[in-house]
């Protein structure tokens, strides 16, 4: 007689499989877990035929499915595309191991030493989609903070995910660590997914890496702690002593370099004491580079490309080449729309006068704030992290993008002569 | 006509308010801070009277309830408590301001220069039970780490707590800064606790401070993210190369100075190599000073006065005179009960073998590790934070005792010249 399983117990037995090797992976030493990691990427390299061959599967019961163009692009795998998986995987096994770094030391004058040390966060769970691809970088990210992870990707990837976790698996093994720590929830049954965001005290820690659809889902659900960002209603502000080259440079690269990566500016916000050339050239750039635009009066006065906005623009994520513009008095008219309007993902100033620079970088408070840069750098490499497991807009733990550090907690270790609290 | 107001409607215009005040709070300087707590300090004692007299009604009304002994305790404020309340104060204005610390500075080969900077959390819940002294306590710590705050006090102090708000709002105004940074949910409807409980992107973070009851609660219906410690099941674990009157003194301490507070030992791990005459002395120890002991056999054959354990006790915070005991085979036994048992909040190790230490002080992953040192030092004061708005043990954020550091978090400024991202 077995006991019926339920969306509940298969999770709880993965979590708590993974959570006994906690132990085990906290204790690794670097060189173990980057043995692991580069094995990982070694396997993926020699099976790359597999691999390829697992995601043709996976691509030609997708295009029966009818999945749009861009879901395929998503899924689909190519030799360039593997190689790329691990060389990131040797990328990851090559960052600075933030486990047992000492965060602070003091003594208190009973002669106590405090030490605070980083450790893992515990189990992590990610939630993804088409990609293929996050099977193997998440899983590092995980592995090398000296966390486990339940990997949950879309269904679509199914046959791509289970070679990918075999060669992780094997990696583990190769280094003499627990399979346990990277572990893959069956795709399909939507159920799991629910059981994923219950697991209060067994999963520690729950990353979606997906569109807003699936973010948003999962904060709405989860009774874990959820590490995201759900939108990015960025803004560059032209301020009136902005170097016109660079106000156009940056917005320009800001909005159109990449229209659809979260760092993208949505909202484009002009000082009215901008010389109107300047202000024409910024307005003129983004048209030119065939950017729609959705301007207040002021705006459409300058450049006749742009058509009027209506007051949601100012709150949605075109995520697209479109740009809603407001035009503001002077940089507290700016701190004032973007308090308002900004996500608390990433906004930047674009001025040469370094005290209303402060104002802005003081009064706007969101996870990444710029001066004279353009937006597209939030991103963890970009930040230097070398790799990142997202971009969270909480308040909570981590801000801006999350790597190795942003999974770790820390515990503080107390150091005594035989001292009895009085 | 008005609208009908719901328990939603009531804590959203009250977090919408304090959100509107979160700017000026987070640009507030260290000395208005401190101004405004220091003038709240000084109204508390200059209305002292006023405060006993309604203390003295919210003991009448307890009374006639029939509240219990201890719950009147905490509700009784006197000369000495009100001025105790007062230099608390006093010493929350005095602590080194985390707002605007600059964490850590790094720039990447392209010029750009990142600074993560400390700000604060935003809007706070506190919800307690009878003591009014969280009212200003709680209210102090956030309005000094620029956070705004609803408290949610137990009905049975709503008078003490109405006059020591309007002590709290006095200090604000004198300040010059917003009302709104201090707001006191009105008591006894249940269903406003439940509002404040789901108030997901109005309220920050909850901090429960009160009984298991109350964080229970808090733990199981909270949307919002919750700062706090559920269970102090906390153990010392006595090696064979511990310094016996140490062990004794440490022993002691930790399960007996105070009982009810969650950083008293719960369970007593013995070393079966440890020589008898130290294990007996420390059991002993403990049965002389009044504590119930439930051990296994081992431990039952050298104090005759110990009862049988269950294997329940070990999972069981007493918050009494009563200690469960466990014989152990050395540091890995001990590694593995505490491992399988603690709370994740405060665990010690008695040795004088440092290899043996280091193992324990790595191994156990609960957010305070102590050698040589009682278990009762889990204390903000102690930890030389001046204060603590609690103990957390979750794994997010922070861990251990949270003063004004726990109360804030950070975001990244980047100061450029014009790069945009290649």
């Amino acid at each position: 007689m077995t006991d019926e399983q339920t969306p509940e117990s298969i999770i709880g037995a993965m979590a708590r499989a993974a959570r006994a090797a906690l132990p085990v992976l906290a204790a690794a030493p670097t060189a173990t877990k980057a043995r692991a990691i580069n094995a990982a990427a070694a396997q993926i390299r020699d099976r790359a035929d597999e691999i390829l061959a697992a995601n043709a599967e996976d691509m030609a019961a997708g295009r029966d499915k009818g999945l749009t163009a861009a879901l395929l692009d998503r899924l689909a795998l190519d030799a360039k595309r593997v190689e790329g998986l691990a060389a990131g995987l040797e990328t990851v096994a090559g960052l600075p191991d933030p486990v047992g770094e000492e965060i602070r030391h003091w003594t208190t004058p009973n002669g106590l030493a405090f030490t605070r040390v980083r450790v893992p966060l515990g189990v992590i769970g990610i939630i993804y989609e088409s990609r293929p691809g996050v099977t193997a970088d998440a899983a590092a990210l995980c592995l090398m903070s000296g966390n486990a992870c339940l990997l949950r990707g879309g269904s679509e990837a199914a046959r791509s995910n289970t070679v990918l976790l075999d060669c992780m698996a094997e990696g583990l093994e190769m280094a003499g660590l627990p399979r346990a720590a990277v572990q893959m929830v069956p795709a399909g049954d939507r159920a799991l997914v629910g059981a994923m965001l219950g697991a209060h005290g067994l999963i520690d820690i729950i990353v979606p890496r997906g569109g807003k659809g699936l973010v948003a889902r999962v904060q709405a659900d989860a009774r874990v702690p959820v590490l995201a960002h759900l939108d990015g209603i960025n803004h560059v502000y032209v301020d009136a002593a902005a170097d016109p080259e660079k106000a156009v440079a940056i917005v320009r690269n800001s909005k159109l370099r990449r229209t659809a990566v979260c760092g993208a500016m949505e909202t484009l916000v002009l000082d009215r004491a901008l010389p109107e050339a300047t202000a024409r050239a910024v307005l003129g750039a983004l048209a030119d580079g065939g950017c729609e635009l959705r301007g207040d009066a002021a705006a459409r006065a300058l450049e006749p490309r742009a058509v009027a906005v209506q007051p949601a623009d100012y709150d949605t994520e075109w995520l697209d080449a479109i740009a809603s513009v407001v035009t503001v008095d002077g940089i507290e008219g700016a701190v004032a729309h973007v308090q308002a309007h900004s996500s608390g993902h990433t906004d930047s100033i674009v001025t040469e006068d370094g005290g209303v620079a402060g104002r802005f970088l003081g009064a706007i408070d969101s996870a990444i704030v710029l001066h004279n840069a353009s937006t597209q750098f939030a991103d963890g490499g970009e930040f230097g992290f070398g790799a990142e497991i997202g971009i969270a807009t909480g308040r909570l733990h981590a801000r801006g993008p999350v790597a190795l550090e942003g999974l770790t907690t820390y515990k503080t270790l107390v150091r005594g002569t035989g001292q009895v609290r009085p």
